[in-house]
């Protein structure tokens, strides 16, 4: 019999930066090829993308090998489109040395990083967020998934990006719809990490709404600041990450028993009020609080009940297969004041009974 | 515009215990609760371990979820059967608080590892190898992978095992084929790493042939001490840890172009020649190295020429299709003495113009 202890030295520390400005993408592709000269690239985009002709802005006149995920959405953020994505890898010959560049939303980031992280062990990705939610939220982190049947993001690694290149002026390529329940990401991070951030988004709201490039500017600064401070003390989320997920274990139960009806900020905006009530309910916040938050988040004109036809049986069976869930049931992020976590003994999620989740479904009406 | 600089802090270095023994594996699940008793565990398996009844072996009386791979084999070493596994852990209501212990050879541990990589963005793995292969080489290091259409280990990552548990009796489930075939990569380690490995190896041929249990715990140990010191050394393959490939670039294509009708080690072991008639050719090594090599190889029982009806063309195409090439051809790992690596200017792996191999191949019938 023998023994032999094997280590495994850590793995070299390392950051990225991220740009944000307003009309930069037309130059942004002379920026890659001069940071990664010796890296072949292959872009992974959308058909939204690619018709409305920011795909072409990007690369310009040079002809990278893409893969245009189609249809453009959740519906394609399956296991299925990241097997043709590598398959297209491998007919272009595309070898170790390859840099994947993300260019869309929330979806098209998560399926190009997943993707890149599971190609021949792992190949660099870069982010060009385009929405409001990923330049928000999911650009930032180095998580990355895609869904199976029975449950969001089954399949996913931590893998962090080499460089995120925020363009606001690509949030014009969105529907209003979709841009305002991106803004609900922002709401969550004022929520959980700082009230005068939450002042600052209720005074600006309307030039938000508008789409002033000088606030959109902002608001992406401050989001990827609270997104990477976050990431930074906890990048494979052991513990202080968890408060990310804050109205995210509800919201992703709604948003899947919707069919993917409700967009990913409609449902969390759902899930930040079932938090809220969650909140009121253990007497770790006041009423005024919630109204606060109710009332910023009618303005920016996201649902903040349940759909009537949604059923809260299904909606519990989905929350005990929530990706989190220790002994079928996740635990839940919560907050105290707008802008204060609740983190008892430093657990940054804690234990909500699921009696008391069920009820809080039925206030959610 | 702003910029902003996220730092990713070095994830914990970490390590692992190899335990090496003669039937163990009766009382290892024992071992397995003590050492994780909060995690969940599943089992994955291949169709032979379980009606060999070594499955049963492990687990006992206790009713734990298990997936077993049928066909066993190279032909289920794909993204289907990952998928499949992911879901079978999906509907057991596994979460992140979940253990994978993989138990079989190098298709159980490779699927296994790379299941339990993506699961949920990952959740531990600890390997019960039951092969020469697999003892001697894939359960240390971490790399998993599952082949595409087109090529091998087209989807992986790199997944450090918490724990390596290696029962050498498990080895006379193997037929005589397998067994034999599985020594190539003991045969490549010495060849790589240690002379005096190459001449023990030589002296007990006739022992390890005979599974003489003092001997076979032997031989996983000097295997598993050369392979865990490369990959200590350089756990992501960023340059020593190439060595290993040595045999394989050539192998890997062999492999593919019969069809997987040749064993993994038997490709190897005209990868390795091929390897040493590249060496001849640049002078890295003289002709007596090589008849060594092939007659140890002859004694195992492998073959040491390219089969007849093996199409040159298609193996220079998969080649080209390796995963390490950069420029659409791979570099390759040579030796000089039995024993010593060739590593002009710190690099551990080669450029080897095409049509030097395209001439070797001819050589290799």
């Amino acid at each position: 019999m023998f023994e032999l202890q094997i280590k495994i030295p850590a793995s070299m520390a390392g950051g990225y930066k991220v740009i944000i400005g307003t009309d930069i993408l037309g130059s942004l592709w002379q920026t890659i090829e001069r940071d990664y000269p010796k890296l072949n690239k292959f872009v992974v985009t959308d058909e939204n993308l690619s018709s409305s002709g920011w795909l072409a802005k990007l690369t310009g006149e040079v002809n990278i090998p893409a893969f245009i995920i189609a249809p453009a959405g959740e519906i394609s953020k399956n296991i299925n489109t990241v097997i043709s994505i590598i398959e297209s890898m491998e007919k272009a010959y595309l070898g170790r040395d390859t840099l994947v560049v993300a260019l869309g939303g929330g979806t098209v980031g998560d399926i190009a990083g997943f993707a890149a992280s599971i190609f021949k062990r792992g190949v660099p990705v870069l982010h060009i967020p385009t929405t409001t939610i990923a330049q928000a939220d999911s650009a930032i982190g180095g998580k990355t998934g895609v869904d199976s049947s029975l449950s969001k993001n089954a399949f996913g690694t931590f893998w962090h990006p080499v460089g995120v290149y925020i363009d606001v002026s690509a949030l014009a390529t969105l529907d209003e719809r979709q841009f305002r329940a991106g803004l609900v990401e922002s709401v969550k991070h004022t929520i959980i990490a700082d009230g005068e951030y939450f002042n600052w988004f209720e005074s600006n709201l309307n030039s938000i709404l508008e789409q002033n490039p000088v606030v959109l500017e902002q608001l992406a600064m401050r989001n990827c600041k609270i997104k990477g401070r976050v990431v930074e003390a906890d990048p494979y989320e052991k513990n202080q990450r968890r408060m990310l997920n804050y109205g995210h274990t509800i919201g992703h139960a709604v948003e899947a028993a919707s069919g993917f009806k409700l967009l990913h900020g409609e449902a969390v905006a759902i899930g930040i009020i079932g938090a809220c009530l969650i909140e009121l309910e253990l007497k770790l916040a006041k009423n005024d609080k919630l109204e606060r938050i109710r009332g910023l988040l009618k303005k920016i004109g996201v649902p903040v009940t349940l759909p009537g036809n949604l059923d809260d049986k299904i909606v519990m069976e989905l929350i005990k297969h929530d990706k989190k869930a220790v002994n079928k049931w996740p635990r839940f992020a919560l907050t105290t004041e707008i802008g204060q976590v609740y983190s008892p003994g430093g657990q940054y999620a804690v234990e909500v009974n699921p009696e008391l989740v069920g009820k809080i479904l039925k206030r959610l009406r």
